[in-house]
């Protein structure tokens, strides 16, 4: 089967990777004009006038990255079967109706707002009680299009530097750790969910992932797979869907969902029986799902900025490298280690020693190193 | 690093597939006129005018194949660094040749005569004592070229079958089961040695590799991994070396070797730490070696000629498919499965669940079934 993939990052190459052994090809469409998959063939498009030689190569489209306009989505999904479907993709694009399925579904989530001003933004900062927490409605990844605000005082000039029409203001959420819940939904409704991954952002930016999440109560995980179990079946979502949510002492909180394969998952290449990458394209192809099953505590370290030496980190006979194709840059994704072990004290020791290799990795802080 | 590779099969696909996290693409050059990686930049040249362009695109060249004109060889190895390097493909493509070299460094062979008239196999097998195998000095894999001769008189009809010009007419071994070891070296000279595989052959084709070998007495691992050091370091070999063996009752036999990655390796893609494609594109870039420990006993099937219900396997939850994007054709290996369990006799009943699923899968023998 030819599979369509709309963007042209790491996430499409680490499906197109997974999809040869299926003898899935996988043809790549990209808007940014600068597709770094350097795999398979790429219909660079920066202008959108090569969208129909696009679709003509390909038997089905799913996508790496769900901010893509949902015209374009839409005169796709009228072509050839895209999956996951539009409803998925417009929930996901929007935090504004990504909270309302949250709400509508009685899964708990941060007290927030909506304002499209700057003076709407210092009420609602007034009335949720600072520190709050505003984020662009569209287009915010990566910690990108968000700031803290710690005094309503302080709102316009967060208007400003956010620059986008309409925010989401949510009331700061005091958890102990942040979680994210992975799992696959097929055409047929089966669903596969992987153990969940304790997840490290520093600066919004993901750092690590520890799966499957150590101490993590089986009361918690049965709450975190309703969750998703109810978002995959209301969205009928085709594909992986990624729910990330705040351990707190009341209980989950949902933060927030993408209707894609995941940086929070990519230590299941190694660490589960089938990765999500795998399962993303079995969904997509129709096919049965595979076994979620992690057999020994892994743990995820991006590569961000700037690479380590490689012949270093391969020295190390338990570091996974994965290099994604892409020059060095602040701030940008490169590449991703993955690192197993026996025991989760073994681990957290492997993954300091690979960590010291990677410059500019912060220190590990997580569930482990905090007793 | 731009990795050259000589062939363009399912091993250039898995070794590209490996190169990918590396970082390192891949350009194939396939003088066969049928190439079928279906991945990377394909230099198609069944005449042999292209090879310079190939040679611009490369920083390195390694091959898949090691029947290759050696006068090509050594004209690309004047021009790009070739690993493994002249010497181990002169040696691994020329039966002779290697004979002489197991007698040189004292590894147990079976006894053997060149001959090049039909006369000269009827007195080998006479002098041998029937049954012997009679095989093309070259060009012969996968069983071809080869024919078993149980009575001196039936030398001319092979003689005409096989159709060469010399013959190595071996003496028959009375094996107990056959057996590979595979090994990286790096251009340090570090080495690197896989768990050794139990192989079941059938009509001369792999249909079964269990790895590690069940029931392997650490003696017999040891004598193994001397050859196989001896071999490495003799022909000075860069990457990947494979020595199919046999287990007889007086202890090892060598049988033959492949400069290359190898069909009783592909085990390690799931089953090993690191793969053994991962391991030769290290040797061949000039990187670190990774592990090869085996976590957990692991077999890989053959599919061969004709492809099962690829939905029906997927359902099973142990299976790892890998096809080769290569049509149906009988004897053609169109891809493998993978299996692994917690023990050998979980194992051998998940084997036969699947071997049940792949048509023309011959029933599972092999020493965990003959008790």
């Amino acid at each position: 089967m030819r599979i369509g993939i709309l963007g042209a990052g790491q996430l499409g190459r680490m499906l197109a990777l997974a999809g040869y052994p299926l003898d899935h090809q996988c043809v790549f469409y990209d808007l940014s004009g600068s597709p770094s998959a350097g795999i398979g063939e790429i219909i660079d498009d920066p202008d959108g006038s090569r969208l129909d030689e696009f679709l003509d190569k390909v038997d089905r489209v799913t996508y790496e990255f769900e901010h893509l306009p949902l015209e374009v989505v839409r005169q796709i999904a009228d072509q050839k079967p895209l999956f996951p479907g539009v409803k998925s993709l417009a929930v996901c694009q929007n935090r504004a109706e990504e909270k309302a399925l949250f709400e509508r579904l009685s899964i708990p989530t941060a007290a927030y707002r909506l304002v499209s001003t700057a003076e709407e933004l210092a009420e609602a900062a007034e009335s949720l009680g600072c520190p709050v927490v505003a984020k662009s409605v569209t287009e915010g990844y990566d910690g990108k299009g968000q700031a803290v605000i710690r005094d309503p005082r302080e709102a316009s000039g967060a208007w400003e530097r956010i620059g986008h029409k309409m925010l989401l203001v949510e009331a700061f959420v005091d958890f102990s750790r942040e979680l994210s819940i992975i799992a696959a939904r097929g055409q047929d409704g089966e669903v596969a969910i992987y153990p969940m991954a304790e997840n490290v952002h520093v600066d919004g930016i993901l750092r690590y992932s520890f799966a499957p999440a150590p101490n993590l109560c089986t009361e918690v995980a049965a709450e975190a797979e309703a969750f998703i179990k109810m978002l995959l079946d209301e969205l009928g979502h085709v594909g992986v869907l990624t729910l990330e949510l705040f351990e707190t002492p009341d209980g989950l909180m949902a933060n927030e969902m993408a209707p894609r394969v995941h940086n929070s998952g990519h230590w299941s290449i190694e660490g589960a029986t089938t990765s999500q990458f795998e399962n993303h394209l079995r969904a997509v192809a129709g096919l049965p799902l595979g076994d979620t099953v992690a057999h020994r505590p892994t743990c995820m370290i991006n590569i961000i900025g700037k690479a380590g030496n490689d012949e270093d980190l391969l020295r190390l006979p338990y570091a996974h490298l994965h290099r994604y194709g892409k020059a060095e840059r602040e701030g940008r994704k490169i590449g991703h280690v993955t690192v197993q072990a026996d025991s989760y004290e073994e681990l957290v020791w492997r993954v300091r020693n690979c960590a010291s290799l990677l410059p500019g990795t912060p220190e590990l802080s997580c569930s482990l190193t905090r007793k």
